[in-house]
């Protein structure tokens, strides 16, 4: 038997106010405190109603980032024909997102749970990363040598900031993004294979 | 009252004796079934002589490692002359742990414990990771066009290979570690700016 259009809304309001929950509270307090029941009680629900939905917390996170993203519409990448500084602009947000204790808390979570279970990690990277990459990717074509491996190429920029939030081996700041650009464009220019 | 000599020395034989139980079994079992319990069990001590010394499982992978390391001496890259042939293997074999699930799980507790302390990240940073990256820092000197950060130089080549690894994003073969060691170097060279 179907259920009744109540429950399904009711079903869908309480699934909404969970999402919601969960992103506000790891933005305000972090994920080291994030916990199902403070998100139950954020979310005016009870664990029972948590638990019948998701696994864990991670779960959660992930479900509303990629609704998020989902309602966004698939991201851009500005083209306004001047190839550096779109990827500059690009490059810059996503270091500030990563320099910000608070902005920075769902990157962390996202991370920590990929690198504890690989289906997660695999979910992570298709519903989150993957169309991120993807819009870098298709704004470089043609702008690459011959022969570069397009995944590479975008590693090439989102690797080095990643790899330096992860382990605070510097600092993350506009400095910082413009070099990163600046490096990796070298790399991929037509002629900068050849010493 | 200084303690007997005796006594100094069984605290040293189950020091060395849980530091060798946690490597092999994160090695043998992976991380996540890494337990205090098990690391006692195999080490043939009490949990509370752990619980003395450490605070928990991340912090025995820490030294356990650090002090491999330590005894290792500083780390050195080769100098053949040929910086390319230098940076490939060094990158392959990096790109060979992290392809292998069982040698790079001590990678994964220490990035995991990393993204969840910030005074954890930072003794990770001091003690294991900066040795690594200063020897590949040594090995560019000179090779580098002027200008450019020689920590981010670093990271051109470190960065993208655990992003890849971390988030599952694609293949870790021989041929990514070459690709990899070719962009990086064509961004570096000098002349590389001049597109």
């Amino acid at each position: 038997m179907p259920k009744p259009p109540d429950a399904t809304r009711r079903s869908e309001r309480s699934r909404t106010a969970i999402l919601d929950a969960a992103l506000a509270l790891i933005t305000e307090s972090g994920y080291a405190a994030l916990t199902i029941e403070a998100i139950a009680a954020r979310a005016g629900v009870g664990k029972q109603t948590i638990y019948r939905w998701w696994k864990g917390r991670g779960e959660i996170v992930l479900d509303a980032l990629a609704e998020q993203v989902t309602a966004a519409g698939p991201p851009a990448l500005p083209d306004t024909g001047d190839l550096e500084a779109d990827l500059r602009l690009v490059v810059r947000a996503t270091v500030a997102e990563l320099a910000d204790p608070k902005l920075s808390e769902i990157t962390r979570a996202l991370t920590v749970e990929s690198l504890t279970s690989e289906s997660f990690a695999d979910q992570v990277r298709d519903r989150i990363l993957r169309p991120q990459l993807d819009t870098i990717k298709d704004r470089l074509r043609g702008h690459v040598r011959a022969g570069i491996d397009p995944d590479l190429a975008v590693e090439l920029f989102v690797g080095p900031m990643y790899h330096r939030w992860m382990l605070r081996t510097g600092p993350l700041t506009e400095e910082y993004a413009d070099a990163l650009v600046d490096l990796a464009l070298a790399a991929l220019r037509p002629g900068a294979d050849r010493g």
